[in-house]
C-alpha cells in the first residue's frame, strides 16, 4: 500500500526500510535531509517537506509520525490536520500518553480525520525481526491499514488491535510498565549474587547458563548477558537510570483504576534513587537517629 | 557414566530418563514402587531400597538425591553416609538452602565424601528441553560428574559450575528470587489492563503478540499466554500464590549482604497478600482512620 512516515530516526527509519523490503510505495520525510536520501537511494520517494509528503500521497491518506512524544508530535499533528482530505489516517507511532490519542481523535473527527495509534516494541532490533505492535483504532480504520502493520510485525505474529484509539498505546505503556519490574528484579538478583563475593561467581556465565533452559529466560536476559559479556563489572557505566515517562503513567492508571501495583511502582522509584548520590530523605533518617543519642551518624565535611 | 538417584518425582523422573536417552546406567530408586517399574521399563536398574542401590553402583559412586528440601534431604543423606565408601560423591539437585548445603559439606569431609549442589530449573518441561543447572562443588568433584550434567542441560548450554559447595543453590535461589519478581511485574500489568474495561482488552491476544519481538517476551510470558488461551479471566482459579521458601532465602540473603531488593521482596509480600482475605493491617488503618472522624469505614456484620 502507499504509506506516508514523518521521522526517520531509529524506530521510523527501521519502519521505513521493513515496508520498502516488503513491497509498499512509501513517501519518506525527515527534519534533517541525510536520513530521505538514505532512504531514497533504498527505494523510498523523498519528501523533504511535510507539504511535499502530503502532495505525493494519493487520498486516502495513511501517514504514520513517528516523532518524540508530546510537543514535537502534537506540533506535527496541528500542522498536517489543515494540509489533509476528508478520509486521511494519522497514525502515531511514537511513545504518546493513551489520553493524548483520545483528545486528538475526538478533535481529527470534526476534521473527518481517522487516527490510530501504534505502540511499538522492539527498538532497533525491530528491522530484522519485526516490530511488536499494539495498535489502536476504529476497526475499518485499522483493517485499511493491516497490510502496513502486517509487514512491520516479526511473521510469526507480534501484531494485535488491541481496541478503540488509546488502547494501543495503552498496552504498549503496560508493556513498559511491566519491562520496569523484569529489568528491576534481575537487576536486584545480579546484584546479590555480586555481593557473595566469597562464592566467586562469574555473572556472564551465570546469565548465559539461564538462557538456555531456566525459568527466567527472555529476551531481556538476553541483553543482560550480551552486557555482562564485555565486562563483568560493568565497569564502564554508571549506575544513573533513566526513565522516558511510560514507567510513570502506568503508576497513574494503576491509581486512577485502584489497581495496586507496587513492583512496578518501586521499579521507578528505584531509578530514582539511582540518580541520587545522597538523599535527603537519608539525612532525615540519620537526623533522626542522631536524636535519640546513642547511634553514630555521618557528619558532612 | 554410572548413576544413582533417589527420588523419582517429576524433576527426578525426568533427570534419570533423560540420563537413559544419552546412554547412562542409571540405578534408580524411590519410596513408592510404581515410578522405579515406570524407569526400569525405560532402561534403569530399579533398586527397590536405598541399600540396594548403593550396592548396584561402583565406587566411586555418584548419587543423586532428588527429594522435597529440609528434612526429607536431610535423612536421606544421613542414611546414606554409612552406607557409602571414601571418594563417593552425594549430589543434592533438590532445592536446598544454600548454608544446608555449607555445613553438610562441612560434615561430609569427615568421612571422606564428596558433595555438589545442582540447583536445577525447567520443571516438568526439562525432559524435553533439557534441565538448567547451576552446580556448586570443588572443581575436581564437578569435573567427574560433568558428563551427567552435560545430558541433563539443553543442548545449547544452561550448564554453569558457580563456584564451592552452596554456589549451585545460592544462584539457583537468585534466579527464583528474580521469577518471582518477573512474574508480579506481569501480574501486575495483565491486572492494570483488565481494569481498563472500556477498551475491552483481550489480554490473550495481547501475550501472544508479546511473544513475537516484544521487549517482554520471555518463557513467563508464553505461560501466562497460554494460561490465558483456556479462559481470559482465569475463572477457574483462585488468586491464592504459595511461595517454596527461596524467596524468602533470597531476601535474607540481600539482608545479609545489605543489599536493597525492594522488588523481590515486595513480590513475595505480594503473595501473602493474596492468602489474606482481609489483613489485620487493614483493619488497623480503618480504625486509625475512623478515629479522626469524618471518614466513612466498613463495621464487621
Amino acid at each position: 500500500m502507499e504509506i506516508g512516515i514523518i521521522g526517520l530516526g531509529r524506530m521510523g527509519a527501521g519502519m521505513a526500510e521493513r515496508w520498502l523490503r516488503g513491497g509498499h510505495h512509501v513517501v519518506v520525510n525527515n527534519r534533517g535531509r541525510g536520513p530521505i536520501d538514505e532512504l531514497a537511494a533504498k527505494g523510498a520517494a523523498p519528501a523533504y517537506s511535510v507539504e511535499e509528503l502530503v502532495a505525493a500521497l494519493a487520498t486516502p491518506r495513511a501517514i504514520w509520525v513517528m516523532l518524540p512524544a508530546g510537543d514535537v508530535t502534537e506540533q506535527m499533528i496541528q500542522k498536517l490536520v489543515p494540509l489533509l482530505a476528508a478520509g486521511d489516517t494519522i497514525i502515531d507511532g511514537g511513545n504518546t500518553n493513551f489520553n493524548d490519542d483520545m483528545r486528538r481523535a475526538e478533535a481529527l473527527k470534526s476534521h473527518s480525520l481517522h487516527y490510530s495509534d501504534q505502540g511499538t516494541s522492539g527498538g532497533i532490533w525491530g528491522l530484522e525481526n519485526g516490530f511488536c505492535l499494539m495498535v489502536g483504532g476504529a476497526p475499518e480504520v485499522v483493517a485499511r491499514l493491516e497490510p502496513a502493520f502486517r509487514t512491520l510485525a516479526p511473521a510469526d505474529g507480534g501484531y494485535v488491535h488491541c481496541g478503540p484509539v488509546g488502547s494501543g498505546h495503552f498496552v504498549k505503556m503496560i508493556h513498559n510498565g511491566i519491562e520496569y519490574g523484569m529489568m528491576q528484579a534481575y537487576a536486584e538478583g545480579f546484584e546479590i549474587m555480586r555481593a557473595r563475593a566469597d562464592f566467586g561467581l562469574d555473572l556472564h556465565a551465570i546469565a548465559e547458563a539461564w538462557r538456555s533452559g531456566s525459568v527466567v529466560r527472555s529476551w531481556l536476559l538476553d541483553l543482560a548477558a550480551e552486557a555482562f559479556s564485555g565486562a563483568p563489572d560493568l565497569s564502564s557505566l554508571r549506575g544513573y537510570v533513566e526513565d522516558s515517562g511510560e514507567g510513570r503513567w502506568t503508576i497513574q492508571a494503576a491509581i486512577d483504576l485502584n489497581v495496586p501495583a507496587p513492583v512496578i511502582t518501586l521499579s521507578l522509584y528505584e531509578r530514582f534513587h539511582s540518580r541520587q548520590p545522597e538523599s535527603f530523605a537519608a539525612k532525615v533518617l540519620a537526623a533522626m537517629r542522631a536524636g535519640f543519642g546513642g547511634h553514630a551518624v555521618k557528619r558532612a565535611e
